[in-house]
């Protein structure tokens, strides 16, 4: 079915018109009081079930828009017993080319702020877990391979500051929906629009609604180009990237729980295994990358029909909208679950990480400036062949003082937190 | 929700198994019974409340394979008193990961023939109209531009060739899915299922559902690696291509009705306009359209959840099964909405049509065997620019016989369907 | 080959770090001043052939950083006899994980002014032709069937506003490549980098390029996550989507000569086919249309490449780079290509325009707020099954003053640039 | 610039053309001759700097055709001095519709035979791995999470078996690449080709490559359907899924040394860090995983090229054939690569993965069958919560006897080689 949220906003579009064309005197009172009336219980949520158009529809959205239309037109009459009529009064000013394109922008819009919620919270629980785990020393990987050492501390501030990128992201293409054709009419000509209405309409929708929309300055181009779609379909996508990213990281970092990474502990829940008994998986971020998945296949969708409009209009806005819509609510409804059934319960097994910073060969990585690339790589590898520490290798052989060595592998230098007193700036290297 | 076919295939999966367990000496008899009689009720459509489980969910269908286990296994205590286990007993000899991803493809193959259908049924009906328009001459398009010209008898015949080989596509692709991994349990290794129901349990579910399910060789391939899923979204994609083409030709071939290329008439099926009267839209194309971006897109989701799988499964089956399946869906009734609704009821422009090729100057292609190339660009650019057709200034200017001219321009000739009597040969170019 | 670009901008980065760790006491000057006059030969220009690796290549890019601080390390050895070590001393204060998407950053950064210099031409190219063609009135048509009228003036203009939204996400998504990791090292600790390094090095670099790039404020994660790239990737992707829509209808006014809409001509560019002589094809937007296709497929490769990152590192930055920066490429010089050899030369078959407005019924729709949704549809129909011009019928049946009637078929109302003297306002209805 | 394989295959049918114009006795013999020997010397590798066209071009290929045709009549006259003509004569029969996709696809099918050489070898190679590994037993992980054991000669061969399903879809897809359209010349009727000519190019073309092409059934559809390059973008697609699955398996596999799974060990092919001394990194793979991207991204390119065909011509050939060429040689050197420089050279760390299993809880999931799934997840949890082995609980609670808890835990019941003598059929639970 067309999606409930844009036959709601094209009811508003219908009401905001009934008032402007009233005022404008190309609407008789009585009328415009009677579209009014039967939009205000439409908004209060009844005679949904007159609402039957699919929501992959031809027509570039004309049966949605004459459903609604011709319901509105059809309770004023029974209400009133006036002669409503669907095209000639509730559509008055108005054609399915401006007014579905921008019911569904509302819809849009009216999904965002959820949205940006969801990932603020993210953002900040990730956050919180960086204070938590601040001082939690881990060894990094790069490639998976080992690599020097951070702290989960660094880890949840990555992730938190990256998932910021995506709030500025949301934020600048949401403003471009907000940009919008009504009083365009047909083909952006406005034909049959009356200027008093052309001019009105927006500031009564907004009214309305709340929602800060603008009339495009040209009509025509927002009629028929829709860009703007795609571009925020590019949003959710860097969105949905980023989430990939961080619950395949949560996947691996918390593989075990004996045989895998095993550093984080995700909260269990639900039995993993119908056959392995206690097996616990990691279900939510998996739901997750699959909300992801789906999001990215989408964007391909918005793309090829973004770019499949013809002269003065696109009429494949149906499915942009209803793949959109559908991008917005699973991405808010994914990351809350993540936030409230994963992330905030998540613990790091932080002796499990210190002992493999300890016993990490690379971590003599913070030799190299002292003593050079070449010789600190026969020192690890010269360690690892004889499975000793490079820390013991270095005060068998006596290559720096005990002290240094201490102060060298100490966590705030390793981490990057603090540095060495007095490292290779003394050797002039 | 789970899909409902999913959840079927998984019930007909457990009541096979309990046959077979109880054949193997490994089920009671009467535990087997009352499964069984439990998975009778629920393949009558009965209890579809109990599955509660969401499509895209975490777990690799753990939620979905343990509803259904705990569903059948509460059933048969309800029934019996028996204490049916839903792990030691409905579920015996399975996991999630062999029974999940199985019952997935059932699915899809259950849906295949619905296509199957559809898409002959669609190149029947464009075969038939080959037919009923063999003679109706037309110009040729190539690049947008007028090209030689052709029939609508070589036009739909093309397009119905062209979705003949959708179906050889879609019986590769889905021949591929018949290949399942019952018998593997966890990981392909056949833990905890019995050498006699490894044996047998793909040949009762066979017997049961009609389908010519095959056990794969290797048991650990089949469970991790589901390339197969890809596959077969590829010739839906595929598919979703040749509709694309054919949809906008149509559209094309029907611009109009008065500034547009109106070589066809599409049924009209819905006042095209809230504001335009009169006006009647390719609706029902431009729907199948909506369907093939979409088809598109959700390619990409299975192409990234295919390549997400990791070790020893994929926990990413959910969305592909989900996709693959809104996808079989929505083609087979698209398909047979553009067939009933639209192809059928095509009439062509004849006298339109005919008149263009009389009236284009590129069906003096024909000359330049006789003439040569040069001299036809000239020949053609003299015509067009003089507003003269060509044929008039071949006599006018006694370049060729008569006769010869007649012959060359004959609709046969030009369409191919028969040759000059004495072109370039005579003259040994 | 590693994109010329990204090599360049890595010896910038080596010449930068050299001065930075003079300055800060861990670079000894008689090193530095070699590493910088090597740096600067590399900078003419001179020693291409030295740099060896594949654009896609395993590693995260070090193959590349290797190779370019052993050229230099060899160069500054050859020219000085001091004992310059690649990764001691040139690679000082850095890693691959650093430089590498830096360099690439800093490519991609460059070419953009070249990008965005094309779209604002192509776009300042469309606005005279707005211009130009100010008041060409023409057949507007949605779904590709016949619609009100419009302008070329219209036209053209929605172009050319079309992309101006490009330029606003262009500017955007650039500007978001800035932020840089450089004083990170290996995974953002900064280990190996001293202090005065990591406060320095950003600004050196700009002094030396004018890039106007700032150090993350978070370096782990702006090592570790890339979706800067796929954010850049999807503004240049609703480019592509512009770009496309924009020759798609070039293609389809321009077709013809005879048998299609032929309301543009399309400046000849070369003989069209092998064997139709004097046919002429729209090769330049068909180029156009490839690049877009190819800057769309493009996007899916830097989404996985972005998304496949894991834990510090995204190793699979090599291939977004090549990518990005061949995107940038195409774009600019298939745009630039448009502009100057199709769209300057594009003109309008103004007679054909005006002729099919004037026989067009679908301007009728100008009467239905004076004559009512129904009556106007009826009269249509009327007109067209007599083949009659509704104007006619509506002065036969004194429907309406002739001279009302002249007003509304006016260019002018019905292109919206003026409105009816006392339309539906005065009825009331 | 076209590419080197097209301009070759496009010589190869104007000398085929030519033979066959002769024997027709539509082509003067010495004509005919001057037209073969130039295309002899093409073919023996001269000239090539004649080819001048770029290979993303409008046109639909007529650049490349004409500029072959110009060449071989300039060579032609050059050598004999008689007046070949490139269109008359060495394009007699033909258009750029008919050869240029033909000349397309014999280049594609021509790099076939190395990429099905590279796959098998693949498939070969780590088939043999399986026989070397075959009882290395090792913990099998689903989602990531420890599950029953399984060994590497199971691991091995799955990917040994999945890369065969490769070499089936690209014997399928690629079989369908030899249906062509010589004959049809521009639009598939034939025009202004000899039926001689009609009838014998195809087997003159065979004879000259040995390539087994058909002429097409339906030469209209073959010319302006172009979902033959879909269908092969998609399978090289499903083999570039699965070289990501099992690269990233790699990856994984390999990650450490110290702090990763580090159960195989892939060979070092470079210091892997301008930093971290000693790091060696899984170059190989990542390579190849970026050309999988790659290849993934080129099929929506490919998908949306092949969807915009447009009546008798998709026009955007070009671009397909140059992503499809890229993919084939891309792909056939990543995996000769990845046999070469990796996969032969891989060795497991069968001590670690031998005591892992030993470890391991979840393979208590063999008693799951005896104690029922509720007690043995008890058990587990008992064993996890005392640090104690679920072997040692099971004898300390005299659970089952010391054989059957023996033979339960060896390892060839638990990776599924053999059962139990005794499991729970004896039971009959």
């Amino acid at each position: 079915m067309t999606d409930p949220l844009i036959v709601r906003n094209l009811v508003q579009i219908k009401k905001a018109a009934a008032q402007v064309n009233r005022a404008g005197g190309t609407l008789a009172a009585n009328k415009a009081s009677a579209i009014v009336a039967a939009c205000n219980e439409l908004l209060l949520g009844q005679h949904q079930e007159a609402f039957i158009v699919p929501a992959i529809q031809g027509g570039a959205g004309t049966s949605s828009n004459m459903n609604v239309n011709e319901v509105i037109a059809h309770l004023a009459r029974r209400n009133t017993g006036l002669l409503v009529h669907p095209n000639d009064d509730v559509n008055q000013g108005q054609s399915t080319n401006d007014t579905y394109p921008t019911a569904g922008k509302m819809a849009l819009l009216e999904l965002v702020p959820a949205l940006l919620e969801a990932v603020a919270l993210l953002s900040q629980t990730l956050l919180a877990k960086a204070d938590e785990y601040h001082d939690a020393i881990r060894v990094g990987r790069t490639q998976l391979q080992d690599a020097v050492p951070t702290t989960f501390g660094a880890t949840f501030h990555a992730y938190s500051n990256m998932f910021r990128r995506d709030l500025r992201r949301l934020h600048v293409a949401s403003a471009a929906l907000k940009t919008v054709s009504l009083g365009g009419t047909a083909i952006g000509t406005g034909l049959n629009a009356s200027p008093f209405y052309r001019q009105h309409i927006v500031a009564q929708v907004n009214q309305q609604t709340g929602l800060e929309l603008q009339q495009a300055d040209d009509l025509s181009d927002a009629i028929q180009n829709v860009d703007v779609f795609p571009e925020f379909s590019g949003a959710l996508k860097a969105l949905a990237v980023n989430l990939n990213k961080f619950c395949n990281d949560l996947r691996l970092l918390g593989s075990g729980p004996q045989a895998g990474l095993g550093e984080l502990h995700l909260p269990a829940r639900q039995a993993g295994s119908s056959i392995m008994p206690n097996k616990i998986n990691p279900v939510i971020p998996e739901a997750v990358n699959q909300v992801a998945f789906s999001v990215i296949g989408n964007d391909v969708t918005v793309t090829m029909a973004a770019e499949a409009g013809q002269l003065e209009l696109n009429a494949f806005e149906p499915i942009m909208l209803a793949k959109l819509l559908e991008n917005e609510r699973n991405l808010s409804a994914a990351i809350k679950m993540l936030v409230t059934k994963c992330v905030r319960g998540i613990t790091v097994n932080t002796e499990l990480c210190r002992s493999e910073v300890e016993q990490s060969a690379v971590a003599a990585t913070v030799l190299a400036p002292l003593l050079g690339y070449k010789a600190t790589t026969q020192l690890i590898k010269e360690a690892m062949a004889t499975n000793n520490s490079v820390r013991a290798l270095l005060l068998e052989k006596q290559l720096l003082p005990a002290a240094t060595v201490a102060e060298l592998f100490s966590a705030a230098v390793l981490t990057g937190s603090s540095r060495v007193t007095a490292p290779a700036q003394a050797t002039g290297r």
